[in-house]
């Protein structure tokens, strides 16, 4: 096994504060109110060696960005449709609670205010969303006519308003709720009956409806 | 009739070239970038005029936001499902060429980054939708467990995605498409065998698919 050297190490573990105190001063103040003086103080680094792992603010705000993935640990518990779903559910309470990852869907929503047009971090979401859609048509869970990677884009389209409505409506209180709505209207289009009354369009751990 | 003063007449047609020129302007540029004194100059008038109207830049904004559904003029034409479709692709066709309204929705989807939480262009687009649910319910052309304000907020919350989507992915130029296929996989969940039969998921000005 390749052992790192200990200054590579630290390199990373720099990069990896600085990467995390950014999130939380974006998500605290927005990506303009946000200056690279108060990201490293935060990530308890010198300015100079925040610049020499990025050149600029928006260099530091689209790795968080593209890092969003890595600040949540999606359970691997589950097989097709129903691992979706609840996949679904875990990212909704992870953007009600975890900084990290609120702060990297906020800058892929505002990313024309920071000045970047990149998809990257939405066809992230779609490939891994792709993944479990292939895995629910080999259990025989999608119909015919569903195409699994068109499908898997309408839904991180679909899911990224449903949390931004939630978010400026409701400050993400509601969204376990809309995003049960959005599924509650998204199922009949893609399952076949008989997954259609196995699945649970509702978390386990969230409160019942009404 | 009650007839305006020409004060109060010039008053309004100012405020009007303001808004409509902060649109042009926060699209060109972004929020942060776009400058009170570039707003003035293109819409022709003083900064002295401009605050008379809005105090702030972040006022002018929201107004934009506000205005978003009077920049398009959604034809009279139609009734039920096929209404609801025939507005979404409009909108859609609009986001792609209209300029105002595009800018009004931009800043509502980026309103983090201007300091506001602010839900009511997206409440505004939800009670349209409810108007045009409700007449397809007295066509019956929705299935017996569909909600129809429940579907309309899960509506604009997966247009306000998808639009978010395509924009970032293809400069909005497969929006249509986009919308098509969110329509797709909606429709089985809201309307009835009879009515799915009749409706037609793609407008009749765009290019047929593939």
């Amino acid at each position: 096994m390749a052992t790192r050297d200990p200054k590579q190490e630290r390199a990373i573990r720099t990069r990896d504060l600085i990467v995390r105190a950014a999130a939380e001063v974006f998500e605290e103040s927005g990506y303009h109110a946000a200056s690279v003086a108060k990201i490293s103080a935060k990530a308890g680094v010198t300015q100079g060696a925040l610049y020499f792992h990025f050149k600029t603010k928006q260099a530091i705000a689209q790795e968080v960005m593209h890092a969003q993935g890595s600040f949540v640990q999606i359970p691997d518990e589950g097989r097709g449709l129903q691992r979706l779903l609840d996949v679904n559910f875990y990212l909704a309470r992870e953007l009600q609670r975890n900084v990290l990852f609120r702060a990297g869907v906020r800058l892929a929503v505002e990313q024309g205010e920071i000045g970047i047009q990149d998809a990257s971090a939405y066809q992230g979401w779609a490939d891994q969303f792709h993944e479990i859609l292939v895995e629910a048509r080999e259990e025989g869970e999608l119909l015919a006519d569903v195409d699994e990677r068109e499908f898997a884009q309408v839904l991180v389209g679909a899911y990224s308003g449903t949390q931004l409505y939630s978010k400026v409506a409701t400050g993400s209180v509601d969204l376990i709720e809309r995003i049960a709505s959005l599924w509650r209207y998204l199922l009949p289009g893609i399952a076949t009956a008989e997954a259609l009354a196995r699945l649970s369009v509702r978390p386990n751990w969230a409160e019942p409806r009404g």
